[in-house]
This record gives C-alpha cells, sequence and structure tokens, in this order.
C-alpha cells in the first residue's frame, strides 16, 4: 500500500513562519515523521511539496496510478484552487485533507476549502501531529472500503 | 489524566440512522473501542451521551473540574447551539470536535459549526475512527502544552 | 394504524396566546377533536406536547418503532432544530408538518422551516383544523404507500 | 356556496410529467374528484387551467363575483407572478394554495412563493389530495368567518 | 427527424432593435436560412415566435411529440420564465438555449436564465450564426443518444 | 404630436381595489381625464389596458411608430417583466413611468422596477393625478429635445 | 396655502454641473419659475438650498408651523440622512421628493431614498420641470386631503 | 407588586468565567443584590436559572400569572431561541432584556437578539449593575402603564 | 466628577413628535430631571443638543478634557456617523448611548448603530427614564474603574 | 488564417474523467478532429494544454501575433483566474469560451466564469463537438468583422 | 499652479489620537510640512480642515475656481459622504484620496470610500508622509494631463 | 539598503495593454527609472516580473532574506491569491502593494485586494509614478521603523 503526501504553497517555510499557528516544526522533520510512521504501519509513502498549483497537478497525474490514497495539505491553495480539486477528483483515489492550525478559529477566508466537498474527511489543528492522525484517517477509510470490496 | 466525551442528540440511535453516512457501529461499541484505546494510552475516559442541550450543559459542569479535556461530538447542536460553546468555553479545557461523516460533503447547513472556532482541532469523516483520532489529537495537544509549561 | 402527533414548544397556551393568529381553542380540545376524528377513521393515535427540544426528541425514540406516521408542529423549534429534524429523519417514518396559522403571512422568521424539507406534506393556516387535515393527507400518503409496496 | 378552482401553468399535462413528483392522476381526473368532493359536500365547484398568466387573471376577474373562495394551484407563476396576487387580493375573497408536491423538498426556487402570503393558508405535498384537503380547510375557513359574523 | 425553434418576446423586431447587440439581421431572414440548413441537414424545421409566454407555452404542447429537439432563444423570458422551464421539462426532448448576442457581456440581469440548468447546452454571442450552430448541436447530441441507445 | 398610455394588470380593477392605496377614481374615469387634458394641451392620446404582458408588448409594437412617447403604469408587471422592458427600449420613443400609489412606501417587493431603468423619469403617489403630472412631464421632456434637435 | 422648497447639497451648482444629467438651467433660474408657477396657483412659496444637513434641518424646524407642505430635493443627503427624514417626519406635514434627473438611471448608490418611504410621492427626471410638477402633485395631494377631512 | 429575574445558560458560572467581560461577581451575588435593591423598593422578586431551554420556559408558564414583569438575560439562548421568544410573549407580561457585558462590542453573533424585538427596553454593559438599572427601568415602565390605565 | 449629555438631531422636538414611541416629555424636561439627578447624586452635569453632526463633534471635543464621560442619545445619527464615533473614540472618555424607545422593536434601520461598540453600554426603551439609568450606569462604571486602578 | 486552441488544467485526462460529464473522447482525438476540421476550412490551427496557469499565459504571449483568436476552454481556471482574462483582453484577439458540458447544469461554482464577460461568444454542452461548433463561430464572427472593416 | 488640501472630521486630534495608527505628528506640523515641500515644489498649497461636511463642501465651492486640484483626506466622511463626492466632481479638478494609516488593514467600514472612485488615485498607510507622497502624485498626473493638452 | 520589486501576470505587456488605464510607458522603462530613482536615494533595488504565481513565490522565498523591503503590483493575482499573501506574510518583511491605475474606479472585481490587509500602505492611479511614490512610502516606513527601534 503506498500513501503520496502533498504539501502547498509556502509549507517549505513551515518553522519560520508564525509559530504560534504552525508550531516549530519544519516540513523536512515533518516528512521524517511521516516516513517512519508509515515505515512502522508497513506502508509506502512519498511526499511533495511545490508553490506552483501546476506543479502540483502535474504530479497528482504523475503518480495517481500508483497511489493508493493522498493526503493533501493545500495551503492557501485551497480556498480558490478548483483545478487541484478536479486534479484529485480525476484521480479518483481517496484523500484526506489536512491542515496544521485549526483554519475554522484564524481569519474567515482560511475556513473556505474548495477541496474538502470531495475528501474523505478533514484533520486540522494538531500542527505536525494532524499529519499522522491523517494516515490513521485514511487507512482506517481503506480498510473499511476493502472490507466492503470483499 | 482523564479525557470526557460528549456525543449530541440523536447519536444514542447510531447503527440504525443512515449507515451510508454514519457506518452501522452502534454509540455502545464506540464507547467500548474508545474506553480499550484510553486503557491502552494508560488514560482515564468517561462518555456521556444525551438529546438534550440543557443536560449536557450540566454535565460540562458536573465533570469540568475533573478532567484534562474533551472530545465533542455535538452532532446537530453544533450549527445553533451558542450555549453549548459558552458552556465548553468556560469550562476552559482544550476540546476536539469530532463528526462520524464528512459534514462538508452533505447538506450546506451541516458544514456550520459553532463550536469550531474555539476548538483545538476537528476530526471528520472517519466513521468510529474519527473519536480514536480524535482522542490521539487531544492526547498530543496535552503533551504539548505540558512541555510549553515545563 | 397508529399516527403520533407532536406539538412544539408554548402550545399547550393555545386558547390563551394570541387569537387572532391562534383561534381560541384549547390544546384540550384539539386532543379531543383529533382522537375522535382518528376513532372515526379506525386509527390509533397518540399526542404529546413538550416544551423542551431533548424531551420531544427522547419521546420520537421511544414511540417510532410503534407508529405509521407523525404530524409534527414543531412551533418555534421548526425554525432552528436540526436535532429535531435528525430525529425524524433517524426515526424513519413518514412526517406531516403542520401550523395553525399561515405561518408564511407572519414575521419572516416564522416562514423558515428547517423540518419542512424532509416532510411528506405541509398544512398550514386552518387553526385547529389543520390537524385534521394533516392527518386525512398523511393517511392518503400511506394509503398510496401501500398500494405501492403490494 | 361556490367554489373556484384554479390550476396553473403545465397542470394540463399531469400525469405525464414527472410522476415521482405529482403522481400520475390527470387534471381531468383531479377535477372530477373535486367535483365529486364538492357535490358530497353539497357545494358548487367550477374549475379551471391555462398557461397564460393574463387569461387566469381574467377568469379570476370574470368569476370574483360569484364564487365564496379560491382553491389556487398556481404552478410556476407562484414564484413570480405579483399581477395573479393582486388579481386575487382586488377580488378579495379567501383563497387557499395548493401543491401537488412538497414544494420545499425540491429546487430551491420551488420553495418561494409571491401569493402565500396573502393565501388563508397552503397544503402541498399530498398529489391530488392535496386539493380535497385545501377544499376542506377552505369550508373550514369559510364557516368559522361566518360564525364571527353573526 | 425534425426540430423545432422557439423564438421570444420581442425577437420579431430584429434588424430594428439594437444592431450593435443583435446585427441587422431579420427574423425573417434567420429563419429562411435555418430552413435552408436544416433541408441541407436533411432534416423537418418549425419555427415560431411569439411575444406571449402562455401561447409559447402552448405551441410547446401542441407540437412536442411530433419534434425530436428545440432551440429555443427565450429572449427576456429566461430571465424569469419558470413556467417555459417546467413545459420544457415536461415535453422531455432535448433543447439547446440560443441567444443572438454574448449575454454575459451586458446588464446582469441577461446573464440570469432559468432555462439553461435543463438544457442540453448553450450558444450565444454569434447573431443569426447562432441558431445555425445550435442546430448542429442539438444533432450531435441526437446523435450520440441514438449511438448510446443501440 | 401623439401620446400612448399603456395601463398594466389588475388596473382594469380602479375604484374598487384598495382604495386606501389607489383612491376611488375608477380607470374609465383616468383615461376621461387625461382625454381632456390632452385635448386642452392640443396633443392626441390613446389608451390601452390590459392583464397580459403579451397582449401589451403587442399593443406597443403595433402603435410605437405612430406615437411620440408613452405613459407607462406596468403595476405588477414593473417588478419582473424585462419583456415589456425590451418592447419599450426596442420601440425607441421616451416614455414616463406612472404609479397611482408611491409603491416605495408599500412591501419592498413594489418598490423594485425594472423598468424605470431605461424610462426618462417616473412620477408616483398622486393617485389619478400622476397621470397627468407623467403627461406634462413627457411633454416637456419632448419640448426639450424638439429645442435640442433644432 | 404655503408650500416650502428645500434644495440639498451641491444644487447651488446647477447650470455648472454635469449638464446632461441635470440640464443647464441654474438654481435661482428654477426658483424664479417655482415662484411665478406658485404665483398663478395663488399660493405662496419659500425656497432654500444648504449644503449643511444640520442647517437644512433647523430651517424645517424654523418653518414648519407656518407651511402646508414641502417640495424636497434633498440630492446626495437622500441616500443616507435618517436625521433629514426625522426631521421631515416630525414636522409632520407632507413632502414630495423631487429629483432633476432619473436617479434609478445612474450609479446604484443614486437609486437609494431613505426619505422616499415617508413622501406623498416622488418625481423625476424632468429636469427643472421635475418642481413644477411636484407642486402640482402636492397641491393635488392637499385638495384631496383637504375634501377628505370636510 | 413582584418582578421574575430569568438567568439563561451557563451564567451559573459568572465570577468564574471571562471576568473580563463578566465582572468577578457570582450569580449568588448577583441575586442577593437584586433581592436587597428590590426589598428597598418595595417589591417581591423571584429568581431562577436553568441551562435548559424547556426549562426557563416551563418556569415561565408557572409564574407568569403572579408577576408583574421580568428581567431576562437570555444569555446564548438570546441569539436563536424563537421558543423563549414565544413563550414571553405568551405570559403577556413586560420584561427588560439584561446583558452584563456589552454584547455589541463582541463577537457579531453576540449581538443578535430575537427577544428585544418584543422587550420594552435594553440595558447591558454594566456587569452586575445592568441588573439593577433594569429593575428600575421595568418599574419606571410599569409605573407609567399604570398612569396611563387609571 | 462631571457629565456630559449630547442629544442629536430633532431631539429638541421631544413632546411633540410620535408621542407613542418618545412619550409626551419634553427635552428641557428630561435636562431638569438630569440636573436635578445628578445633582442629588453630588455631580456636575451639562447637556447639549444640535442638528448638526459638526457641532456636536466641536463640542466633544470643547468639553472632552472637562469631563469624565458621556451619556450620548445620537439619534439618526447614531446609524451612519463615523465621525461622531471617531470623535468618541478620539476623546477616550467612557460614554454610554441612550435611546428613549427600544429602537430594536422599530424599523429596521433604527437597530443599527455605529457607535455602540465603543461604549461602555446602551440604555434603550425607558424613554425619559433611559438618561438617568444610562447616568447610574455610568457611574458605576467609573466607580469600578476607580477601584481597579487604586 | 489561424486560430489557437487553449486547453486548461486537468484536460488531458479527458476520456479518464468523469464520462458521464465529458463523454469518453480524449484530448488526442479532440485535437485531431480540430485539426481535420480547421483543414477542411482551409485555416491553420495550433492547440496547447497546460495546467499551469502561468505557462497558458506565457503561450497567449508567445502566439498572440500570430494568430486570428482563439478557442479556449479554461476549466476550472475560468472560475478564478483574472490573470488570464487580463492576458486574452491583452492580447487583443477575439475567442469563444468553450465548456465540454454544460457548466450551468453542475455545481453552482461550475456556472460562474471570468471570462466570458469579454468573450464573442460561449458554446457549452456539446462534448468534443464543442470545440467544432466554437470554431464556427468563430470564423463566422471574424468573417462579419471582416466586412464591417471593408 | 495651486493645491489645495482637505482634511476632515477629527483630524485636529491629530498627535492625541491613537498614535499606533496615525503616529505622534500634529495636523499643524503636517501642514507645516506640506508647505515647505510645496514651496520646494513651487507650487501654492492652502489647507483647511472642518469636522463640518457642510463647511468642507462650502469651501470646496469657495476654492474651487483657483486651485489646480486637491488633497482629500474625507476620514470618516469618505465611508458615506455622498455629498461630498458630488461637490467634488462637480468642482471638475482632479484630487487624490489621501489616509494616514492603511485603512484597509483596520475595521471593515473603514474600508469603504464613496470617494474613491472618482478619484485619480489614493496614497494610504504611510502616515504623514502619505500627503507628500499624494502631492507628488498629483503633480505628476497635472503634469500629464499637461503634456496630453499640448 | 535594499528594496524589491515584485510585477505580477500581464505587467510584461504594458506599454501595449489598454493606454487609456496604464500608460503607455513599458516595464522595462518602469525598471529603468525605479532603478535611476533607487541609486539617486542611494538605495539597492531588484525587479523580478513573472506570469507565474508559484515562480512569485519562489522568488519572494530566494531573496527575502536580503531585502528590506518589498514594492508588490501583484495585478490580477491580488484578487485571490491567498498563497502569495501567506508568502510575503512569511517573509516578515514590510511591502506596499503598487497599481498603475486606480483599481477603485474599474470593474468591482478589481477593487478587491486580499493582500493590502497586511501591507504597510498602498498606492494607486499614479501609472509608473506610483512605483516611484511606492518607494519613497516604503523608505519612510523603514526608517521611521529605525527610529523606534533605536
Amino acid at each position: 500500500m503506498r500513501v503520496a503526501v502533498l504539501h502547498g504553497p509556502n509549507l517549505d517555510l513551515l518553522g519560520r513562519r508564525d509559530p504560534a499557528q504552525y508550531g516549530d516544526v519544519t516540513l523536512v522533520e515533518i516528512d521524517r515523521r511521516l516516513s517512519e510512521g508509515a515505515e512502522r504501519r508497513g506502508i509506502d509513502l512519498i511526499a511533495f511539496q511545490s508553490n506552483h498549483e501546476g506543479v502540483l497537478i502535474d504530479w497528482i497525474r504523475a503518480t495517481m496510478d500508483g497511489v493508493d490514497g493522498w493526503l493533501v495539505n493545500p495551503a492557501a491553495l485551497g480556498h480558490t484552487s478548483y483545478a487541484l480539486r478536479d486534479a484529485l477528483e480525476a484521480a479518483g483515489k481517496p484523500f484526506v485533507e489536512v491542515h496544521l492550525s485549526n483554519v475554522l478559529a484564524r481569519e474567515p477566508f482560511r475556513g473556505r476549502s474548495v477541496l474538502a466537498e470531495i475528501a474523505v474527511g478533514v484533520v486540522m489543528g494538531f500542527r505536525a501531529e494532524s499529519y499522522l492522525l491523517a494516515l490513521d484517517g485514511l487507512l482506517a477509510h481503506l480498510a473499511s472500503c476493502g472490507r466492503a470490496d470483499e
């Protein structure tokens, strides 16, 4: 089983950007923890960050046939990118939307996601831990689908 | 460490109500899994369900001094109950909002929560598993606060 | 065949409250007329009034397996109570929404019902007679469903 | 006592148009049932259908002095026709708004009626039966007005 | 195969009304071109213009069983006429919405069509040519449906 | 010089309909006064009332080449009839919008006119006198245009 | 009988400001024409212009007991001045709202008047002539009130 | 003369909840001050707090015939509880809405009260003192009504 | 201790303007009662009324260094005057907003105050008594600030 | 004559993505058909797809001096990309907006295009055929402009 | 060349009012700097502050024929004063809108200007420096107009 | 001291695109003037244009540690790009938003900037000169911060 992790714009600045909202962990550290967590659970995990909407979509296209699901932290693209939404919908694999902070407790524009409507679920507010919870949520979802398919 | 779980109106009907949205697990089963999960993590867990806004608020009042945090599935009360919000805010302990289904993928009114703005975080969409993920999220939050307090 | 009647908050004051809108019949009298009407139609009828949202939901839970349908006058709860809506939806029996007055001809907030969307139909404006018309409407609906099931 | 029934645009297609919403009864059959029902209740009943707003208004004008009240199914005209509203208001007789389907459970535009605010009451959702319930509602209203006038 | 063309209010004034928006072709000329185009494609074409909503609906009723689809230029009725929408929906044949001008580039009210939601497609902005493109679009649609039915 | 007067739906009921708003003058009497007023001013005046949007548009079409301007009391059609607006715009003659009552002091929907934006001016609130004032306004407008054309 | 005319801010610039909207007549000329018109009708007329909301209100206060009605061209104050509205309402005399241009055909903000709701009527779009028409409208209104009082 | 005081949800936590908004006085202390204040003014005062909407309504019902007016601090119920509004309206006695904090200076949702429209008046922002001011306001109102009744 | 009272536009007409809303007390009488009340409480009180926004602001400027707080009845200026708000904010002394009537029970525009957000509190609905209650509220506020400063 | 075709994000997935909306034709096949169609019409056609807004804009810049017009299927970028709009506007050549599906019949966000306002026209709903119809529409537009230029 | 500077309400309190937003420079100091800056640039500069909308308009009227352009800091009047807008528009000289603070980063109401739409440009956020930048901007604008006129 | 200048999409077309709005200066010329202006002021200036949101963000990332502040003309990205906003916020250096035209005087969508809320200030409407004014504004801001830091 393989899971792909998508980090949207400006997440490469984690650890530097507003620690009160995002904590002081870097993206490298998050990816390291995710890899370890994935290994412990016996699954393959690949991760990718970009500040370019188009590059993110191309990467979805490039990897979509080889993964079982996605963790997606769309960052600011989540508020407006119907193109990212269409890419994920076309990819046809389940995904979980992840946020480090509780976006509903911040500026109103941050509470709007154009992706969430087609996600399996959403996890937000637990900083770096959000990704691992989302991973467990995705695996639970895949497991229950598996059971349903038998 | 002790965590309290609050189940809002109609959650006593789980397993019977719309399995496509909520799965076929009963609330009894969810509480059993939560108890086991809590035990494994070495923490105390109490749970409560009511269809009465006032009873839920009274229970928050009765237990708030003895718990370290809450898991709250407000169900339909989440859309309108500022009283529940005030109760949780006055209780002064961190809480995580939990939903079995991805409420952002259903009727528009379900996407509105008057509690989320003051929650630590939100977990939704993983059916019964949502509660366990929320528990892990709450524990991670409490741990990081503990570290910050030292 | 059994039909349950649900009277929401403040309907116990009928006959005393604003007769221009509600007429001068009391709730006791309405229930008496409904009982007679039900008897004439050869069906069982039970009725219940409460000012507590939670009590109404509990009563729906307690009786839902023994009734074929509901007449629901949600009174002020109809404008906001998604919990009542969820309870009726989970109960899985058809219901008719009833209002004594024509709520669309009064203050704007009275024209909004969060229940109507999942009702079989709505009857409003005929004072006490509304309930009897709604009963006939429910019976006609149940009859046509019966025919469809054969 | 005489009651006039007004059927708005496209109701001549009943029985053919979307049976899931409207049932499979034709307008001819509805009018026949209404006539029988009226006869049983000892009242005179006339009915009229048109796809033309202006023709409906002219007919209201032509008959308004000879009737005691109306049953009005405005169909799609109910969403926009202030002219029909003015005509009914100017006619000065009580009317009941009737809908075959529960318009509040369909597309949002169907839930808006510019007539309802000046109606005695509304009956919706019981298919052909809606008309007979509305007739009973109108008669009850006329009876209570009669008592009030004495 | 037969196609019906519906021209809404004021289109009889083409050639006279605001040539900057509508070009200087008359409706007679448009119908002539459509007839020639239809003949070249081996299909039957009938066309009708009226300033009366009700007459347009009656004509839909009168012809609907003998045509395979419609070209509809609702003109100003497109912004408000749910009755026309219901008539076309009840007719049960595919239709294409046509506009001479690009209505999205004019007054805001012109950009709103209550018909488009149930149309096969929309063609706007090519003046008289819009009709011929719409005809080709309708034929392509009918052809693909035909293939699907086999 | 010739002026045409257009009376919209339900104005044939003047004198009977709500005298508090409209006064007790009949439409016949208004037309008589307008004729006398026109005669005194040495101009030709024709008037027309219909409850049919389409008939009003047809009449505009039939008379538009022989008149110098219009007085238009659209009644309820003024709130929604873009078709009437298009007809008057296409006719290409100046018109004044007239209302018997002050529509801005009544129900909110009455304050909205889709015609006014393309009118020369508006006169409302003076009951039957509104028409004569509008006539004088139109004549003043035509006179000033005449001066401008020289 | 005495009528007071109130000219709001910037009307002292008439003849200089945007002649396409306001014509090229000056305020002095308008007042002169109004005086002549009033004299011909045998009534007393006083007029006043100010750019100060407070001064206009003070003037209303100073003159209100000696006049039978007002002509009010609030200019830009009409969009926001609830204080002017309160002053006119408190003065307790009928007034007509006057505009030189058709404010509904210009920028959207110009179409909003907070005074119109309590006016007898409105006249707009006839440039300087608007005032004289409004005067006639006010006199007609006063005359009909006089008749009603007898 | 007797006055009843109604304290809504979470007011039992006063003194503990957010002292910056509510001050550090407890509800017990407020009730004590109110009792003393009432005694000084020679009137009877009863007070009640509940977190249950239904219990508050029942209490209104139980006491309404024995009191001359109410002080109502609806707390969070004020934003949504039309049932509480209906209960107070049906009770038919004057009431004053009271808030400890200036709710218009806090989160937007706190500024909305569905009760205020039917209250005699509102007092907010003076912490515990708000209740005593409201009591004086209510007494002044009752006194002026008394004078009006003589 | 000195308190300044600000009366906005049209309050000089009290006693004459709409007694159903404002009572029949004059402003002179209100100021006399306020003076007596202030004297009894051992404080200095100055009062001022103007119909001019600018004059009110100038007066705030002129007196702000010599007063401890304000009672402000902005009347119609409260709905729109951000300049008055800025003046009060810049003055830097606490103020209480006062209304004679319950503005939330009247036309919707009256319920909007741009000042309330920066006020200590609001008192409305007790006619002339509102000022005295507001004075007591302001004094209580100043006393509690005094205690906090020690 | 040369025409450029712009395909927005995710259109490279055609044939794989939701065939119910888009049909089962691939983008390669669409481009092939367009090339053949263009050849038959004796014109040059170039086509380009990208998931990157910036790359699409760069390509517009690179080709704009060598083409006579565009066919633009903006896909999800059409809902938000003012940058694409500005690029097309700056390019100064006519373009037709194309959609495979009838976007007005799907999720509300799909019905909003920020490009359409500056397009010559729009063609939607005919799947792959939409492009060819749009090509014919563009050619007709260019031809009529050519005639106008002579 | 002469430039006039208009300072709106409460700007006379600069240096005293909220230094975090406005800095600690007084209006006298700003005018002194502006005068020096103007002198260095060889132009005449006059400045004026008032808290009265009407006085500001009168001053515009009094000076408009002798100036080449304006710097306008409308302060709170910018949010609502259409009268000021009309005065500036009627004056017919270019003006630049100036704000000391970045009004888009403060309360939402501060971000709305009814003047900006007719300004040459806007400068905000640089405290006292904003005026000098605006002066340079105005001079650049006048220079480019001058070149265009030659 | 070093300042970076960011030019958003389509600004490379300056001089060619709509000269009435943007003037006829090219971007090369603007950058040349900015360089000269910077040199005169003794500061280092770098500039960059891209049509790619992601490339702009990457460039912010690449240069942010070496600059003291930014001039940002986001062009069309300013209306929607929360990613650009986040990048600038994370960069943690002050920036000024610049527009060539007065965007508040054009299409409504151009008046909305998601960046302005976190900018130091905004300069718009002076064509190429806007950049130099913004540079001066930024320098003034940096100077005042410097003074504050000492």
